[in-house]
């Protein structure tokens, strides 16, 4: 079983016909960054689009279910999740509503402050707010995952001690092994899988040691090891694969609407466009090079397994759902 | 079984009590007259908060086989519908995500011209418009039932003939009975029921004869007729109960956004608001009342439990899912 925790593609048939060829099951694709609720719900709309327009090659994934029904008929499920909180704007009844559009997972920020958390490219980190701690308890009950990626050390602790299920950093690597803003520091990788929750390691060249030339062998090297420091099955991929996304979409992704200034992220000014991927991983076609790369590292079919999608699926299968179903 | 084709109530736990006293098995709710998207989603939002504060009065409807739960438990099971497209603005994307929020059942029209057709207050009727068409279309796809309550007779006609699904007019009665502009002249009721369609009888004074003075007997007089000329199976009852709505809503329901001038609708200066119901129906506690009459006058209890709710019953059961589900 293959999933992949975190994907913001420029989606078109070319790409639904790469994850089957790639054997993906299941992909958790980004809807918004810092679209408003409506923004989002056109979103929503494009994907009724694709679901319509290519019914053999992908399904919409709303359970762990809809994952076996997607292997049974050769397709791939597409769960849908936010990497900022905006689509719920200041309304904490959007969080149903957008539960039953089918989001499924939703950061409480994205490198800056928002309403519920801090960001990771924050100068100060108070914590999760009084409307975060609403939020976090409301997104427990109906069925959506918390999602720190982007979020600041201490607010993603906090949101793992908050939150009465568990919860993940879809998208990010250790920071030991590669010293990056968004990669997570031991305590929150702690903090996070201690709590049952899952981390996706990230393919994105910023979060990778030695960037676009990370090889296969290092990057699983890292898994093995983290796997070593935190339990193998709290561990997956979430590629953040970006395909064939246009230089303006980064540009967004970082700037939204928030400021009128520059802003590079990991990027700079003489690079401000998506980095260039690795050689061994540019499309969904290459999923198989990470796991042959796990198999190397020595870890045993079942590790790899898990990373490669079984400990996900267990992890939609025990998230998605109301509560104590 | 008991089945209500409309209800717009100011709801509260008291009449989800009422509707437990009067064994409502499934009631289809109003929850937009003129609200654009984004304020329909606030009133699925407050749906959401009574789910969840009576859960064991009232559960979400969205297929017929809820309302067997909702039976097997005691409750009733609560459909949603909009008098007016507006909740779709101007986006055909929006009529797949509002059935996935819930919607079952739109009206085309309410009283004016709307994008998609003719209003029955409007002096002339040019039938269904060339988005109403595809919107029509769309429903059929989705599973949401095409409403022609408020809409002119043409409109409705065609309606009934572009639909590929059976189509209703949830709360109205023969014009022939009642000359009220809003009910319904042979033609259309024709129309829609040979097409496979339902008409739902109302109970609002303004479409009754002799208004808040009608009888029982009257009123299940007038059904029994109308079965004999239009087919039983396609007959049950819209209450249109407006139950503890203050008269700032009729003035909603009639002038919405569209004008600044006084509109009466079946009112008038002198008595603008809602109108006294009759003695014999007051609230969901008196549907008894009207399946005493029905016996009363003569019918068969099979008859009697088809227009009671079990016709109601399987036009949800072929109408809410996927076209050819």
């Amino acid at each position: 079983m293959r999933i992949d925790g975190l994907q913001y593609a420029n989606w078109s048939e070319e790409i639904f016909r790469q994850m089957r060829q790639g054997g993906m099951d299941a992909v958790h694709v980004t809807i918004a960054y810092h679209e408003t609720f409506r923004e989002t719900v056109l979103n929503f709309e494009k994907w009724n689009q694709w679901f319509e327009a290519f019914p053999e090659l992908i399904m919409k994934g709303q359970t762990a279910a809809d994952i076996d029904t997607a292997r049974a008929t050769g397709r791939t499920a597409i769960f849908f999740g936010f990497q900022n909180p905006s689509p719920i704007e200041d309304d904490i009844g959007l969080v149903e509503i957008l539960h039953t559009l089918g989001a499924r997972f939703m950061q409480l920020s994205y490198n800056n402050q928002s309403l519920l958390a801090t960001g990771c490219y924050e100068a100060e980190d108070a914590g999760i707010t009084r409307m975060g701690r609403q939020v976090i308890k409301e997104m427990n009950r109906v069925g959506i995952v918390v999602d720190m990626s982007h979020s600041a050390d201490r607010s993603t602790i906090d949101a793992a001690d908050i939150s009465e299920r568990p919860i993940a950093v879809t998208h990010a690597n250790p920071f030991e092994w590669q010293p990056a803003l968004r990669n997570k520091k031991d305590d929150v990788i702690r903090a996070v899988t201690e709590n049952g929750g899952m981390l996706g390691f990230s393919l994105y060249p910023h979060h990778l040691r030695k960037k676009p030339n990370c090889t296969a062998a290092d990057f699983c090297e890292m898994i093995a090891r983290t796997a070593d420091r935190f339990g193998v099955a709290h561990l997956g991929i979430g590629s953040d694969l970006c395909q064939d996304q246009l230089d303006s979409v980064v540009d967004w992704m970082r700037r939204g609407r928030w400021t009128k200034e520059a802003d590079y992220g990991k990027g700079s000014a003489a690079a401000p466009g998506f980095p260039p991927m690795p050689s061994w991983f540019g499309d969904n076609r290459d999923f198989g090079n990470i796991e042959t790369g796990l198999r190397a590292v020595g870890m045993s079919e079942d590790e790899v397994a898990g990373i490669m999608g079984g400990n996900w699926y267990r992890f939609f299968a025990s998230s998605f759902g109301p509560r104590g179903s």
